[in-house]
């Protein structure tokens, strides 16, 4: 840091299980990657290339070289998954993770309908080759879970190899374990807690009040998803209690 | 494309009369310029410098220069027209143009009231130097065509020697062929495709929600503009049903 | 400018007391420092670099370097100082500004309750060191003050020593002399210039709505600030009548 200020809440170091900031990145050039990385790289883990924007971003190999250079890892969104296992292509799927030379992949079901036993499936076979991460929630905002069916497929999806669960948002962050306005579902979250150890979860938070809110429940290193890369810096102070919004949060804590 | 997908829907090749992207940059530095040409440029029709910005863009020539040499048409935004016009330097505005070498300009009457049939003059004295694309509907909130006058006009101004007509919306997707609550008035629009030919006609569509309803009612290749940089491959995948808002719309299709 | 339009408002050359603007930087790598003095900088007075993001930003001083090239006053967000004083540091507070050169500072009590006396000497104390630039308003949207209270407190603080005050709006626009709506308080406005100079007052208004709200008030040449880098030149047009949101009031003024 670049002066010092007393009883600041701790951040462990990277890797780290507990605390991380995955990014979604919908399109940078490597240009705007780099400065990206120049900017937000040490606060970090995990880079998600958005959808399926993989595929028609012009200079995707030379972009996965930067984020490796960078030692960030880096994995293309659910949708990618889903566009590929729709169109019978999952082999190539496989084929596409190795030629671009992937260690992290992610299975979702959240644009189509996979029965869960058969997505677990999915999970466990490629886990062999990739890390996997998977999604649980709807894109759709009209298919809404009851509490104990998010714990039990999360809990399901964690036993067949994923690494970590990803509560789904979307980008405008307005469906999954967030209502139509944007607000989070409460008494979803804690429940789930109850059950799914907080470091196994990413919890998608695209906008300041999520963020906000999941740090106030969690605490500063709750794992949030679905940032956008200018608002890793800013992330970072809400964790530290150094942004208006959690400032008196933590001061209370420290009294 | 990066790997293969099967039925993805196709998108004609630039120069291309249907399915083209109008992009509104509003202050890009070369640098940034480069980068959004590195990324979008191949996704990119035309770039609209957004309503009078190139006044006061420090870097004008230079940017002009940078989108010719990637075979991207500019223009300035038709709210730079109008300055000109309301000032009784309508011969000016088209000195300057000739001066900065541009190809193409837009007539608009958006802030500023035109007798539509001097509008018709100016695009038919205007085409003769440039190729003209002129914009439909009013700035104001409070002034909302009926459909038929929205033909009506579209059809005097494509007489006149428009190359396409846009359908006006702002930035903010707000006015004229939106809502308020920056909704799309459908039977406005349904209506004026009855009449005039879709190719014609670009939709300034500046949010996700609007492009979205544009692609699910005329398809993949309508003509949309008012898109931001950032916004260009993410739209592109939108087009191709590959992102969760389209993704079943383009299965279904496919089926 | 690129070329002549009559009849534009006029705008006092840099420095100036009156129609300045205010950046907000929450966290531009180098590069994009560049960039942003290349289009904006001659249109900005001065940059914040919002709250207390200067804690993580990891090119802090190569940034400070960049804007004093280009003659660009930098200060460190108001929350900073707070986050120093409520740690009881505020001696390192002032060896942190002296550490890294820094010839303005903000004082502010947005998330920290400070006696007004007490407000007042810190004003006084540290104006020995550096131009102090204080804030007024809460950022807690409950915390509503009355009109003549802000300004008593804002000629208290100018007595104190402060350059200029602030009225707050955080990033969002939405506490202080805006309805949690973003609508702003407009009696508040108009009170408090019945008794502040305008020239004194530097209003926060991160939303296009409010900064065409003010200009329409106040005159091209209203103090503005927590502008986005990005939107510094698109203000500059506002300012000047050459956007939509604009262009009627001006020319009416012309006529």
């Amino acid at each position: 840091m670049n002066y010092t200020l007393n009883n600041i809440p701790e951040r462990p170091s990277k890797p780290r299980s507990n605390g991380f900031t995955m990014v979604m990145d919908k399109g940078l050039s490597l240009r705007q990657t780099e400065d990206f990385i120049e900017v937000a790289g040490s606060y970090t883990d995990i880079v998600k290339l958005g959808w399926a924007t993989s595929y028609v971003t012009p200079n995707l190999k030379e972009k996965l070289a930067l984020y490796k250079s960078a030692g960030i890892p880096v994995y293309f969104g659910g949708t990618l998954f889903e566009a590929f296992l729709v169109r019978n292509q999952y082999e190539d799927y496989k084929r596409v993770l190795d030629k671009f030379g992937m260690e992290f992949a992610e299975i979702s079901d959240g644009s189509i309908t996979i029965e869960h036993e058969e997505k677990c499936k999915l999970i466990s076979d490629l886990s062999k080759q990739v890390t996997v991460i998977s999604e649980v929630g709807s894109k759709d905002a009209k298919k809404i879970f009851a509490p104990y069916k998010w714990i039990q497929l999360m809990k399901a999806e964690i036993e067949a190899g994923s690494w970590k669960v990803i509560a789904e948002a979307r980008e405008g962050g307005n469906v999954g374990i967030y209502r139509d306005s944007g607000e989070v579902r409460e008494g979803l979250v804690d429940e789930i807690l109850t059950q799914i150890p907080e470091e196994r979860i990413i919890w998608e938070a695209p906008l300041k009040e999520q963020q906000v809110w999941f740090i106030k429940l969690i605490g500063t290193n709750v794992n949030l998803g679905n940032i956008a890369p200018a608002e890793v810096l800013p992330l970072e102070t809400i964790r530290l209690g150094l942004r208006g919004d959690t400032f008196d949060y933590f001061l209370n804590q420290v009294k």
